[in-house]
């Protein structure tokens, strides 16, 4: 397809196609005279991922060439992509008392090894799960690791599905676009129904 | 218990006490003597509360101020004050384009009738979960509020654990301290599981 139709299909300016081009975020069309390119489906495909980090992940221009090499390098596994998405998604912390995080970094940790889940040590969502129990505690809250059972399963349950949504056969740029998405979109799901779901349980039982 | 037990129990200054109880956030404790005065169990829960709005939910005092007043006001049901706490810790959006979610507002609506959910018509969360519906949709994703199903189970267990954490008899302040520590601290709690959950599955499919 010709640029003007790949910009109406992706509901993108043929101006930031070019942009996208220039920058080398998306490879340049097939040439067919001095004029005009042609552009595929892989077109759309990554325009539309580079769309969902700017307007979902609200990405720096950086970040997402971060995002997009590490799709471009065939060497890296899907898995190591995902982590590369969650570490660019995380809302910058101030990490001040990091230090303090140690030990319920420990816990986690050791926790994650009981369940036999695969995950990258250094994910962002590690330091985030010791945090807050790590509050609570401040809070007088007697938590352990134990507590986490419940949101463990909703969590297990919730990616089983959004992974099942993808055919196994879909390019691996899908693959990191649901991961976006699901970071960002998905994310604000499960977090509002939460709220509702409390809403709703609390008036039962009022 | 003194002042300066007090303090000591609830790692706060006793300035800090003080200003509490002048802002009228937290009762002055029972007279004893022209210098001292006598604190029970309902300022530890008290100021731990607040301690929670300011610490976790990062509340400005005027929003401090209402969650409180809505605790104080004894013919409000502990649904609706949930409800003020929801509404306190919503993040910040830019609603310009509000108008738009009208038609994904009306789907979701229907969808919680169809569940039985008792909530506020005007919980943020609904408008989030439009705003997230019309988001996909601009994104080429083909959803319906059917794909809300493993998240509403999700959430559904979730909620339903963390009142179960609370016995019944609890006081009023309790279920409120319980929701903002549930909204704020829960949800990322929620959320950093779901991200190793996805890492977990997609080791596993690749």
């Amino acid at each position: 397809m010709r640029i003007s139709s790949l910009s109406e299909r992706c509901n993108v300016s043929v101006a930031t196609i070019k942009f996208y081009i220039r920058e080398g975020l998306v490879q340049p069309g097939v040439r067919r005279s001095a004029t005009q390119a042609d552009y595929g489906d892989e077109h759309v495909r990554r325009i539309r991922l580079i769309r969902s980090l700017v307007e979902i992940g609200d990405l720096p221009l950086g970040t997402i060439r971060e995002v997009i090499d590490a799709i471009d390098d065939e060497s890296m596994p899907t898995h190591d992509v995902i982590g590369v998405v969650h570490s660019a998604l995380t809302i910058g912390k101030t990490d001040a008392d990091e230090t303090d995080l140690h030990e319920p970094i420990g816990e986690v940790t050791a926790y994650l090894k009981r369940l036999g889940w695969k995950v990258k040590p250094t994910s962002p969502a590690i330091a985030e799960l010791a945090r807050a129990l790590s509050t609570l505690r401040q809070l007088g809250w007697d938590v352990s690791t134990d507590s986490f059972e419940p949101y463990v399963r909703a969590a297990d349950d919730v990616a089983a599905w959004e992974l099942d949504q993808l055919p196994a056969t879909r390019p691996r740029s899908d693959l990191v676009e649901a991961a976006v998405v699901g970071t960002v979109v998905f994310e604000t799901i499960l977090v509002a129904w939460r709220r509702l779901a409390e809403q709703h349980h609390s008036a039962q039982r009022t």
